[in-house]
């Protein structure tokens, strides 16, 4: 198999994967959304704290984010990136995540870079950094900025 | 060369090339700092916007973001985190960024998330994503959160 077949393939893997864990997030499928994470991923959430790790951690907050949105979440990719090669893989894009909360409809776009590792021939995501910019001068997180 | 001794030698190309962005941002040498950069780096910042791409406009940010601090930069890394393998890599931490501003001494803890491609043997970061965290009840970024 040439590298170059073998790039391909790799994207292709990702990209499958990515569109796997957005229908299980859209359906709110909490063993989808989790089935690709490692026992030890780290996560920068884009709230508080600094930062996390750990599957089990991960869920918790998968199963709270869900319970503030009525209904099916709304999920959108943009400029979606992935580089793949061997067993090491990142990807990012602008993504926006919408549904109706308590307070009405909600509706944000957010920056999201996954990496992942390769082990026994099962890509897993071994980081995941998710975020909004904030105003310089208010200290307000920016919730309405669109791509 | 076994895979073994591959990977140690590309983690340690990569902590290298960290250690001297590090000195080249501690001493605010432009030059330095921009040395590893793609020509069409993507970033997610700090402060807004969403992001940006390109080689020049991540130099105008660092040299704007310069002229804000008197004297030299102070910069910490906690939980530096390398993965790589034959051409692709990625390493994340949460580190301290200090100095003198206009306002008096400011001292931030952030999330750094940093993806790289080898190409003809040369290291160079693609997408940088750099961040704080906010509080959901105010919508205010969390500056002062320590790990």
């Amino acid at each position: 198999m040439t590298t170059a077949v073998r790039k391909v393939n790799e994207e292709t893997e990702l990209r499958q994967l990515i569109d796997e864990w957005t229908k299980a997030l859209r359906a709110k499928d909490i063993d989808g959304v989790m089935a690709n994470y490692a026992p030890d991923v780290v996560v920068f959430g884009i709230t508080g704290p600094l930062k996390y790790s750990g599957w089990k951690q991960h869920r918790e907050f998968w199963e709270n984010m869900f319970k503030t949105i009525d209904g099916p979440i709304d999920y959108e990719m943009r400029d979606l990136t992935i580089t793949a090669k061997g067993d090491v893989a990142f990807s990012h894009g602008i993504n926006r995540m919408g549904g109706r909360s308590k307070k009405g409809p909600e509706d944000t776009w957010i920056r999201v870079t996954v990496c992942y590792r390769r082990t026994n021939g099962k890509w897993l995501v071994t980081h995941e950094h998710v975020s909004v910019p904030f105003d310089m001068k208010t200290g307000q997180a920016l919730m309405d900025l669109k791509p």
